[in-house]
């Protein structure tokens, strides 16, 4: 990331901060590093205030640190950080309540300095990156790219006859093969095994005519996709087909429905209501999306208890599924890209059903 | 792991209970939790005292569950596990400090019941840790052939022209090859960059003639091995050839000292007394070793200011280094297993200074 990019976002923390009544903020979960200061190694931290952006690591990772790590003075700590991030706040410093032990908390309370007021402020940085900026739209869209060319692999290989396992584990050499990381383990899920919705791959042949869920995501130079198909591995009988027409009707629906200022919860009530409709209101047992980048789930949320709205530069999944247990899975997932009049799908690979011997 | 072997670990957690007077206690880290009951997923938490063992989890791991977990009652709870794991809580409840946010502390404080209190108890199951049993020595020595395996790959291949990186990924491809993961990201740090203990690999060509550190460990079946070795891509001049002998001499001195009833610090001053009276005293900067199990890093620690003994049992690495800024470093790492008179080394590969092109 350019300087120009580090220092935008840390100037938005700054805005988030004063309508917190905060003087500075402690950044410690490392991915909010990342995002904040470019650093990519495994110990560090970051505070950010009006005036002052401070990075501090240790010995191992400061060359790491001055080539990475753009608009923060970097500075040496101790590997424990703590002591030298204490030292440094002042005022009504905010610290991520989600991220810090209570150990770390009780450290940090008497190591600061009288005045120092640690304010519970989780969540600041991750509201920041729901928000995508330019380089992280075109890190993402490649993560995509990626993991539709790695898709390509279940046409040419075919699965009749492989165990989930041996599919799931060529997919994950593929991605990295071509220089990403699977963002998580890949699902390969065929037959009654679909309906679980985080199945875990197993070594058992895959039947000829099955519906088999694959959900793979790259992870690439820091940022993931994620996209889901369902394949069929020869002719269904009818309900299976009209299950998978229905995901297919809902997901296409919800797409229409993505854009800067939708609510949150009216676009999962879209994919909600045709499925409803088509009498499996049941079996769709999760929500309808998730943010994503530096991390595989982040916000916004797309959920029937979801609140808020969808923002420009949100990214999104789009994944309704019907899961019938005992029977079959079917969920179709793209990856999409909230603009002010819609939205920009940014999953190629097709959705129609396709049948893979 | 067997129900007799994640009964008796449970067991000796219960005295644990009874020494820190606490009626029971709330284990959310997974490495923990898995340690305890068998649990792989990423979502699960336990409670143990003397008279429950109870463990939960959400519906997406509840059949995972059912298959893995021994000697505990599974129970499935919401995602969010904090209101079934609280309502679940009596008397003094520890719960691990380290792990437990500050958020879900306060949420946890709002829903125990009357006369619950909550108890900062961290570090309890690590301590049982320290000490392996039958089953984890096992795995271990597994893992620790496997990478030993590996190694050999770096003699088949030769270094001289190729990248850090290339050679750090085939390892890491071999080991996925043969069933592994890596355990960490394996390191390769060529001549100067060889001087920085966490190198990450670069894109840049490994030259004849000079030392270069190779840091790898796999992954099986949920155990870590550890092993560092350095290799030499031709002839070296007299310095080099005298830090190679001198870290391995400290090294091999060192293993010596290992035993049931060293005094951690005690082993760690016999490899940094002969490095000091080498010369070279200030250029080893960092601890001996560490425990390896389930975690690549664990106790106990074999450091300046580590305190206590080593029991029978402890899987510890011994790693003196030696790193010259700007010219070299070496570093070599046995993973040995403590027993009553002395220790078994499990890694095979050899120690003497290998030449590969």
């Amino acid at each position: 990331m350019t300087e120009a990019t580090l220092t935008a976002r840390a100037d938005r923390l700054v805005d988030l901060l004063a309508e917190d009544e905060l003087d500075c903020l402690l950044v410690t979960n490392l991915v909010n590093v990342r995002y904040l200061t470019g650093f990519t190694g495994s110990n560090g931290a970051c505070i950010v205030s009006p005036e002052a952006r401070l990075f501090v690591t240790d010995f191992r990772y400061i060359e790491q640190a001055e080539a990475q790590v753009r608009g923060f003075d970097p500075v040496k700590g101790e590997r424990d950080l703590l002591a030298d991030l204490a030292g440094r706040l002042s005022g009504r410093a905010g610290f991520d309540d989600a991220d810090v032990s209570v150990r770390t908390h009780r450290k940090l309370l008497e190591a600061v300095g009288t005045g120092v007021e640690l304010a519970a402020a989780g969540g600041l940085v991750e509201r920041l990156r729901e928000v995508k900026d330019e380089q992280e739209l075109w890190a993402i869209a490649a993560a995509t790219d990626l993991a539709d060319e790695v898709y390509e692999l279940i046409r040419r290989r075919g699965m009749v006859g492989r165990s989930e396992r041996d599919v799931a584990g060529e997919l994950e050499g593929e991605l990295r093969a071509r220089g990403a990381e699977p963002a998580f383990p890949v699902i390969v899920a065929s037959g009654p095994q679909g309906a679980l919705p985080h199945a875990v791959p197993r070594d058992v042949e895959i039947e000829p005519g099955v519906l088999t869920i694959v959900d793979m995501g790259a992870l690439l130079d820091g940022y993931c996709s994620d996209c889901t198909r369902t394949f069929t591995t020869g002719r269904l009988d009818a309900r299976a087909s009209e299950v998978y027409e229905l995901v297919r009707l809902a997901q296409e629906a919800a797409l229409g429905a993505v854009s800067a200022g939708a609510n949150c919860s009216e676009v999962d009530a879209v994919a909600r209501d045709l499925i409803e409709a088509g009498g499996e209101g049941e079996r769709f047992g999760h929500g309808l999306g998730h943010g994503v980048g530096l991390e595989v789930h982040e916000g916004p949320r797309l959920a029937k208890t979801a609140e808020g709205e969808l923002r420009a530069g949100n990214v999104v999944t789009v994944e309704p599924g019907v899961y019938l247990p005992g029977e079959l899975g079917v969920r179709i997932e793209d990856l999409v890209v909230v603009t002010d009049d819609g939205s920009e799908v940014l999953t190629s690979f097709p959705k129609e059903l396709i049948v893979v011997d």
